[in-house]
C-alpha cells in the first residue's frame, strides 16, 4: 500500500535526517512517550472552565455565545503556544495542525468541542479537546514527529446539533441556519459571531480521504465505567435515536361527577404506558433504552380528567433493528393500554431521529491494543449520546475514547472525571494516534 | 313552635279571606298544581343560551362578562313580567320575591346561578334557575298564594369560586377582589358591572335564621341517573375537596447514556403513583374519586430522564373520613413506590379544599316525598360538583334536587338535559316549596 510506504519512509526519514531526538528504530515511538499530566489537564479545565462559569459551579458556555468565543480564544491561544498552525473554516470549526514529516500524507485528525449545554459542566466537549492537547504536549515533550500531519480539531457548536461535523459531512441544511439558540444568536449569525463564514460554509465540507482516521476522546456521560471501576471505554458506535410524539385522547370530564368506573381518563392511560415503555426497555435482553421525558395533561386542571395527553418517546439502541423492535413491543402494549383504558393512543415519529454510527472495528482494536499495552482496564460500550463522531464516520475511519463520568453525572454543574482519568484518556490518545501513524490501520 | 303556628294562621288567612281561587282545605295546594311545561322550559333555556353563544353550539358567559350582564337583565325582565319585585344585593345576587300571605314569616329561597365556565354549556346553572321561574309560573297558573315570602335567587359568579353565596354566608375574602376571570374584571370590579356594590358587599351576609330554608336544582354533571334512567336525584351533600400538590424527586441524566437499570426515573414514579391514586379510589369501597388533573415533566425534554415531576391530587367524598382514608392509602403506596423507584414523593396540601357540606336529612325526606308523590324514580347521591348549596347549608336548612345529564357531559358545549327531565325536576321543586311552606320541615 502507497500509504504503508509513507510512514516506512516518514521514519526514515526522522531518523536519517537528526533532526529531532533519536528514536530508536527498533522502539515503537510509543515506548518513549511519557504518561500524561493529570495536572497539566486539570489546569487547562479549570482555566476553561473560568469562560462562561456560572453559580453553580458549572458552565453556560453556550455556542456562540461570548463566553464560547472566550474559551474558543484561549484554545486557540494554547494551541498556537504549543506550535501549532490554527485555522479556522467557514463552519467555524477550529483546527490545529502539527507538521508530519510526510507532508502529503493523509493527516490524523482528533479533538472534540468546548461549547456546553446551557446549565453545563466543565467535562463534557472540554476534556477531549484537552485530551487532545495533552497529546501534542507529550509528542513534543518527547521530540516525536509523526509521518502525517497530526490535526486537533474544535468542533463548532456540538451541542446544539452537531453544527460543525454536519457541515464537514456536508449535512448542515440550509433550513437549520436560523434556528437560534440560548446565546440569542441563530446558527448562521453565530458562526460569524465565532469566526466562521455562513456564506460560503460549503467549503467546510470535507472531501472524501482526506483523513487517514479521526478519533474523539469524551467523557462517557454514563455511569457503567465509574461503577465498574474501569479506566477506558472503548466506543463501539453512537446508538441511533427514534424520537415519538404520543398523544393520548381520553374524555376529558368533571373530576367530581365522574364515577371511578365511568371514567375514559388520558392520563391512567399515560401512566400505564410509561410504565410500558420503562419495563420493555429494561426486560428486553441488550443494552437499549427508552426514555418519556416530556408529558402534559389537557386541560391540565386538578379538578378535570384529562382528555388528552401528550408525551414524548425516546428510544435509543447501537442497532436500528433492535429501536424497531423496542417501538414495535410499545406499540402493541400500547393497544393493549386503549383498550383497557378507553383511550386511543397514536404515535408520530419525528424527524430528529439519527441512525446509529457504528466505529470502525479497526478503530476499536487499536485504541483495545493501546490501551492494554498501557495496562490500563477497559471495556466495550455504546455510546448513548449522540457525538460529532457519529458524523465522522461517514468522513474517515472513526474511533471513541471514552474517560469515566463519577456517578454518571452529565449535562449538570456536578459533571465529574479526575484528572487522573483524564490523564488516562489521554495516554490511550497519543498511542492511538502513533499506532495510527505507524500503519496500525492497514494491518 | 311558633313557626308551626304562624303557618297555620296563614292557611286559615288564605281559605277565610277568599283573595284566591279556593283551595280545598283537605286538599294540599300541591295537589291542585298542573305538571311544568317542557316547552316553556325549552324556551327559555333557548333564549339564555343567546347571550354569550359560541361557535360550538355552547356559551362563553362568564360572570361579570358582556353575556353575564345581558342574560342577567334578561332574566330579570322574564321575573318582573311574572310579578315579582326584583333587587339586586351589594353581592350581585339576584333576589325575586313573590309575597306570601305571612309577609312577616322567613321567606323559603330557591335557584341557582346562570354564569357559565369558557366553553361552557347551556345547563349547568341556567336549569335550576329556569326550574325556579317555572314554579313560579306554576303557582301563579294554579293561584296559589303560599303563606311564606318565596324567593327566587340568582348567584353571582359561580363558576369563579361561589362568591355570590360566599358573600351571603359572610365568607367572601377581601383577597379574592382583585382575582381576575375570563372576563377581564376582577371580582371587585366585575361585581359593580354586573349591578353589585362591593363596597358594601358586607350587607349581602344574611343574617342568621332569615330564611326557612333552601332550595338548589341543578343538572347532575355526572352520567349516574343518565345511565341508571332516572328522572331525580336526591342530592345527600356536597362533597368535600382535598387537594395536594404531588412533587416527585428523582435525579435528571441523559436519556442516552444512563442504563435502564440505573435510573431514578421522576415520570416512572409519577406513574407508578398515578395509577396507584386511580386503583386506590376505584378498588375502595364507597362513591370516593380521586383525580390527577395536572402534570408536568422536568427539565422536560424527551431526551432527558426526568429528575422532577410535579403534579396534582384531588379526592372527593361525601365524608371526610372517607377522604383522609383515600389519603392515607395513596400517602402508603407512595412510600412504596419511592423506596422501589429511587425516587422521593412529597404531599403539599393546599387550601382550596372544601369540607363536605350534607344537605338537611329532612330536606331530604320531603324532597323524596314529592318525587314518591309524583311517581318519579330517584336516588340519593353526593353531588361531585361543588355548588353555591354548599354555603347555603351553613345559612339554611338546605335541600338539593339533582337531573339528568345526557351522558354525564358538563361544562362542554355538549351538556344536555331533555325538556321533560328538566320540567320533572321543577314538578319536584315547586310541590317541595309547597311542603316547606306546609309545615314539612317542623314534622
Amino acid at each position: 500500500m502507497t500509504i504503508t510506504g509513507h510512514r516506512n519512509i516518514a521514519v526514515c526519514l526522522v531518523f536519517f535526517m537528526g533532526l529531532f531526538q533519536p528514536v530508536l528504530a527498533t522502539d515503537k515511538p510509543s515506548d518513549t512517550i511519557e504518561k500524561a499530566s493529570p495536572d497539566r489537564m486539570e489546569t487547562r479545565i479549570k482555566a476553561l472552565s473560568q469562560f462562561g462559569k456560572n453559580a453553580d459551579g458549572g458552565v453556560d458556555r453556550v455556542a456562540y455565545s461570548d463566553a464560547d468565543l472566550q474559551g474558543r480564544a484561549y484554545i486557540i491561544r494554547e494551541l498556537e503556544a504549543m506550535g501549532l498552525n490554527v485555522r479556522i473554516d467557514a463552519a467555524a470549526n477550529i483546527f490545529a495542525r502539527r507538521t508530519g514529516s510526510n507532508p502529503s500524507a493523509k493527516p490524523i485528525l482528533f479533538g472534540s468541542h468546548i461549547d456546553s449545554v446551557p446549565g453545563g459542566g466543565n467535562y463534557d466537549g472540554p476534556t477531549g479537546v484537552i485530551a487532545a492537547m495533552e497529546a501534542i504536549d507529550l509528542l513534543n515533550a518527547a521530540n516525536i514527529q509523526t509521518s502525517r500531519p497530526l490535526e486537533l480539531v474544535v468542533f463548532s457548536n456540538e451541542e446544539g446539533g452537531l453544527v460543525g461535523s454536519l457541515a464537514m459531512r456536508g449535512h448542515l441544511k440550509e433550513s437549520a441556519l436560523t434556528v437560534v439558540n440560548a446565546s440569542g444568536r441563530s446558527i448562521g449569525a453565530g458562526t460569524n459571531f465565532i469566526g466562521g463564514n455562513i456564506a460560503d460554509v460549503a467549503s467546510a465540507e470535507v472531501e472524501a480521504d482526506k483523513y487517514e482516521a479521526f478519533i474523539e476522546l469524551h467523557i462517557e456521560q454514563g455511569g457503567i465505567l465509574d461503577e465498574e471501576k474501569l479506566d477506558i471505554g472503548v466506543v463501539e458506535g453512537i446508538v441511533g435515536i427514534g424520537w415519538w410524539d404520543v398523544t393520548i385522547n381520553g374524555y376529558a370530564n368533571h373530576g367530581g361527577t365522574s364515577a371511578m368506573n365511568n371514567r375514559r381518563d388520558a392520563m391512567v392511560s399515560a401512566a400505564e404506558l410509561t410504565l410500558a415503555v420503562n419495563r420493555i426497555a429494561l426486560e428486553m435482553e441488550g443494552r437499549q433504552v427508552a426514555t418519556v421525558g416530556r408529558i402534559q395533561a389537557f386541560p391540565g386542571a386538578p379538578n378535570v380528567i384529562p382528555g388528552r395527553v401528550e408525551m414524548s418517546l425516546e428510544i435509543r439502541d447501537l442497532k436500528q433493528a433492535k429501536i424497531d423492535q423496542v417501538y414495535a413491543a410499545v406499540e402493541k402494549a400500547a393497544a393493549g393500554i386503549a383498550v383497557r383504558t378507553g383511550t386511543s393512543i397514536s404515535f408520530e415519529e419525528i424527524d430528529v431521529a439519527s441512525e446509529p454510527a457504528p466505529t470502525d472495528p479497526r478503530m476499536r482494536k487499536i485504541i483495545e491494543s493501546a490501551t492494554q499495552a498501557l495496562g490500563y482496564s477497559y471495556r466495550t460500550m455504546p455510546s448513548g449520546a449522540g457525538h460529532d463522531a457519529q458524523d465522522m464516520v461517514h468522513i474517515a475511519p472513526t474511533g471513541m475514547i471514552f474517560v469515566p463520568s463519577v456517578g454518571g453525572v452529565s449535562h449538570s454543574p456536578n459533571e465529574f472525571t479526575t484528572p487522573q482519568a483524564m490523564a488516562k484518556g489521554a495516554d490511550v490518545l497519543v498511542r492511538t494516534i502513533l499506532d495510527i501513524d505507524a500503519g496500525a490501520l492497514e494491518k
